[in-house]
């Protein structure tokens, strides 16, 4: 069998990825990531007296990715069932004589790659909090510059009752916090690999728990009390971390694919020359709101996919581990996309307040209904303040249409009713509800 | 549309469920989880002067589960597209009349639903974190009496080398703390939903963060800094949670179901009466095994799904939010199946350690492989010794062939080649290992 | 282990499923079903002379849901595996004594069991193809009455050209009656299952293959050329089919939830107290279509758990097998309710032409910037024209601005222009499209 | 934002891919299906009359993938939110001027993009086809040579009763039939898309409907009656059709991986130094059986998305369109790598009869334990019969436990009981299942 040609990868991935957080993915940084596992591990046996520090070097001087070629270790890994094998034979084949017997010392395959997944998920997580720390600043600048700027709320597709912008972007900047707060967490709790051929650490002698600590640290990796070969919950925190990033940067692009329907039009999405259309010379699509919403209707499968392969059986298992690499590396590769294009849309986002009151006021202060409810319930009793409000909703305007009701004429003014049917005076909590998520977000753990 | 009847709910439901959850997932249940949000409302708001406290007594003193129909409820849903909304309309014609005005004041059916769901899943999560205790105390016995109970360790399904089934049990057992952990972390942050109708808290006047926080502690819920009507960042932590137990009760169960096979024989189910076959009187099948990998098989489906209803638009979503409430309440189900099991196939687990033994004996010194080619390493190199060792292998018995390698003779003893293929001789830190993951179980933080 | 509670079934089953369906999937149908394959299994097993005609009838005289108990059945079942062992037992018990060694003949529970889910997902199957038929029929009266109905077509979110609702209409036809067609092939196809204790037949000696074919016959069902105990395309068909109608009908749904939003308006859904909002009395909620929705959302993880469930291992399966069983009867109630749902929103749809022509016409002719750049490309080459309407487009109004080009005055009278800037000269072939997808649907296999 | 570089293409791809397929589903190929729909449409479009012939050849001439730099325009893709908007740039730029304005003459981005993925999965396709006979063929050999090898069956894990290795490769074979045909039919129904920007056909007047048809036929694809932009049955039929096969295939390999375990041993993966291991000389492992095992593990998520994506809105979709490319590669890329593996795997199979009969007889005639209650059940009641065969099973061995039953020696003779103790007696029809597989087979449409 002849190594796999590429796949769509020039033309189709760009537009769901990101190069900076690709680079973290690509053959060259999971090469380099395998061989910094296996320099570490001499390293480490090394620093316990296992092998001699020289030859722990000669090792180290071998493992710099540009003397392998992916793909001819590719190739050779067909027969292998992994590309550790054909690595280690050639990094064996490259070093001194007298280093060949310490070379991959004491590991197995699934020692040396589990590794070197932790390392590129450690490498692309830190580009990846980045991007979410430019969205989330993002977010933050229009929660503050727009905290008070009216719009309709709208739930279940219809208008509903006002808000602010500024509480709609407080909310993406939350989730964005969130998403970063979990990615954090799972991040710095990947752990190194290191159990030998069925997790007893049985080429080491005694010195195996105190080689698993000094490997992890040579690789600025956490230790697992355990070798972890078939218990993938470190797995699993990484893919429901990047699965919520997907939930969160996705929620925030229907959000504002939303908004910038043509019959809406609260924002548009910044960028020259973006989003020209092959057939309609007019248009100006959200192509970033819609990338995002494309990555995100992607994570679950991927995400169900990692919690499905993490049933591994035995002490190292027939499948489940292997399925695990390429979903967890198109994870990463989406998250990277979402959180890119959710940082680009959001600090170029165009905010259009007089269209946000234009749909405000185009019902006429219908959403200004529960308002009117609610000061009517109290003498009234709520069930019949709603009935009356119904009524009278039937009958636009409702400014007119409240002021013909004996019930409100008899418990409010005019006065009052025009307070009640001010946008203004119908928002709560949304201000200060803002700040409070301004506030977290400038107290965060950056 | 009259109301749906049930599914097959008495006939295949005990399969993969527990009653201990069962009985908090239930109509009942879930009934009075949203009549406690309802009564908790009406206090906090007394607590912040926003009503009489005698009203809210009225209130709470209807909120009570037996008083309503499930059924009508269920069926009146279908107008409105929740059950709150009916449930409120009974609720408010069972008060005195003057505590109508105040029944679900300023609330929106979600955030009464939302909340309400939150308690199921944290009385459902007392159960199951109860149910993961029990299977790990189970597994730290076995983990403790079979520490230094020799069997063979497999890899991609083949006999690889000695190990312990005291170290398998620890596996087992870290799995099953691990997935504690996050279980109680993801339950103690689930937040009480209190935004109104489009979450900005319009309702309640100035009143409404300090009314938030009184309503979330009135419940023993987290409070929330903003609605979180389209922020679902506590559900996918809880359904990672779920996710998570449920691969690592599937990981043990597969691992008993293999262990159990005729010709393996290493482990039996325990239970009398359990397991037999409607065709075949000798057998005794692997029930809890079985039905534990079953839910695992069934878990990724619904958290992805989860994942998927996560990207929820606007202020409140158009079917996002409905696709949750289900596959939740199946994620807690299926946990708590798979938790009662596997508590109840740890703790009745018979483990068979002749047969252990004479399945690692089987290949006449085979599994040492490893060991002999580590002896031979430094003399030869660590490829030259896997070359010689695979040689020999090829013509069993292995102590023969080997002794017949000259190589072998001019660098080890017959001592220490009986050394070499004592399988307790290369079991490295298996009973280490065993001990810390002991102690982590002991620590931890129940 | 006590028999499982109910979960919420009463209070959010309804809301997800529609009664008609449910009733196929109930206890009691199931129960039934089951007992309808033990009664076939005994006639067949008398028509190939394996066993008395009288037996036979004896058995089937037994063969009634309504003596037996379901949840005493589920209970027993906790100990089997499954629910057949205890049913067996019972029907055993209830028979004539010389009719005791015949019951189940031959079979093993899988058997039945398979055979039961088939007639369930039969019946149910039939109730599904009325309601999708209802449902075509209705968007086929939509097709018809709006085929030249003029209305603004949304590509990404945007208005991008003319188009008609009687084109939409028919799509959403299209879609039923292709997935109707996927869902009666997968039924007409659903097999009876007997193999016997694994699949050889080997307690019914050389009548074996016979007695498989009057089984399914006795039944209605297919036959299968071999048992189907763990090759399970049968299950994936019906799957991808189930699937496919969740599809079809969430399109329609995520289509009328946006036409219905506030600012478009250009439909209603129509029943009498449908839709009516807890907390804002004004508002009307698309309930149909957001409860549509959100079955939509959650079949994907559904038909995915049953691919996953189909690697089945040996002769009979351990847990592949059991996991099937619910997602099976969950993806038949979710299909139920979004078929039935689709066909009473489709059905009583309020359909707003005049705000569809509002909407096409709000800006002003650039939705026609298509036409117009059409009718200068041969003049001017393709991307010259796109550039010349992109840039008069963004100097409205858009007729005056392309009057005021040279290259337009050269290439089109204002007569040829207006033409041009008519949206219903810009429909193309709608029409024909229509009369296509309405012909189809007439010339159906129903 | 530069392109994105390349993932582990190289390293890791192989292991779930295979070269033939891969080659059809790379970026070469790709363009060259994007171009090869231009082509089409330029010339389908002179047919018709809309364009004169010598500007289709001009056009078709520069329809060469090697011409264009699929990193260029993947790069550029990202502003336009799809690779055809640059292509048809560039292609534009390439052509002599008078061709100019017909290039992507009244076509949408989406019409090429559609067509030319149907275009790769039908030539991806014909390969897998090739695959899957092959691996059939293989079966089929199986089936044949070992019609009557005596094996013995298992369920829940379990020895269960005797069976052949005939009968379980005829059940593979079945499953790739089964396989085959699905994906032949969906393959044959792939559809080109020719719909212009809204569906309407409204670039090309009353020729449209003609268009289309002479477009699909110029590709060799199937004609849609309405355009298919937001109505995804086509995909769901290719995705579950792959879906099924990756399932077909990982049953036959986790039923290789298990008759492979050490323990069982009854066959072995052929193929000269494939299955090495990194740390343990002595192994074999079953590395197709694994690989192909992991493909099957990653197919339901991929299918899962693809329903997911499949919900799409108005005319053309916002993200859901989007999110199918890569998954629907995917999934064709591990279906080539599934279905090239199984078929190398079962051609090299080595299978070891005398382990087999050595497993048959391992537990000493318990597995003929319901052939002996059958035998005793007409005489003592089925209940009865199981039961005292179950006593006896339980004082091995079980012909001599048999014997000391006065209810066996009042009904079988010494020689009726070692007819019943003999598994060849008990295969019941598996001979003759085999030979209607292989009929089956034979008369397939191939």
């Amino acid at each position: 069998m002849k190594p796999s040609s590429s796949r769509s990868e020039a033309l189709l991935r760009p537009l769901s990825g990101t190069p900076d957080v690709d680079a973290e993915l690509d053959d060259r940084a999971l090469l380099q990531a395998l061989l910094d596992a296996e320099a570490a591990l001499a390293r480490a046996a090394a620093d316990t007296g296992l092998l001699p520090v020289p030859v722990a070097e000669e090792i180290a001087r071998h493992c710099r990715a540009e003397r392998y070629d992916p793909a001819a270790l590719g190739a050779a890994a067909d027969a292998a069932g992994n590309p550790v094998v054909p690595l280690v034979r050639e990094l064996t084949a490259a070093v001194d004589a007298s280093a060949r017997p310490w070379v991959h010392h004491g590991a197995t395959s699934q020692d040396i790659l589990d590794t070197a997944l932790s390392l590129v998920a450690v490498r692309a997580g830190a580009v990846l909090l980045r991007q979410l720390d430019a969205a989330a600043d993002a977010a933050a600048d229009l929660a503050r510059v727009h905290r008070d700027t009216l719009m309709v709320a709208r739930t279940l597709g219809q208008q509903a009752a006002p808000t602010t912008f500024g509480l709609k972007a407080a909310g993406w900047l939350l989730g964005l916090d969130e998403a970063r707060t979990r990615l954090a967490r799972a991040r710095a709790a990947l752990p190194a690999q290191l159990g030998g051929a069925v997790g007893t650490l049985a080429g080491y002698g005694p010195a195996g728990p105190d080689l698993v600590d000094r490997f992890a640290a040579q690789l600025g990796l956490a230790a697992s009390p355990l070798p972890w070969h078939t218990r993938r919950q470190p797995v699993l925190d990484l893919a429901a971390a990047l699965g919520g990033l997907l939930a969160a940067t996705g929620k925030i692009a229907i959000d504002v694919g939303l908004l910038a329907q043509t019959e809406i039009g609260e924002v548009t999405e910044g960028g020259e020359g973006r989003g020209g259309s092959s057939a309609m010379p007019h248009k100006r699509n959200p192509v970033d709101s819609v990338l995002v919403t494309a990555a995100a209707r992607r994570g679950p499968g991927l995400v169900g996919t990692l919690f499905t392969a993490a049933v591994q059986e035995h002490e190292r298992a027939t499948g489940g581990w292997h399925a695990e690499w390429e979903p967890l590396g198109d994870l990463l590769h989406l998250a990277g996309g979402a959180a890119a294009r959710t940082a680009r849309m959001l600090a170029g986002l165009r905010v259009h307040p007089e269209r946000m009151r234009a749909n405000l006021d185009a019902t006429g202060g219908l959403l200004l209904a529960e308002a009117v409810a609610t000061r009517l319930a109290p003498a009234l009793g709520r069930a019949a303040a709603h009935d009356l409000v119904r009524r009278a909703a039937a009958r636009p305007p409702l400014r007119d249409a409240l002021l013909a009701e004996p019930d409100v004429r008899a418990h409010l003014s005019e006065a009052d009713l025009d307070a009640a049917l001010d946008p203004a005076g119908w928002l709560g909590s949304a201000g200060h509800l803002v700040d409070r998520a301004l506030d977290l977000h400038r107290d965060g753990s950056r």
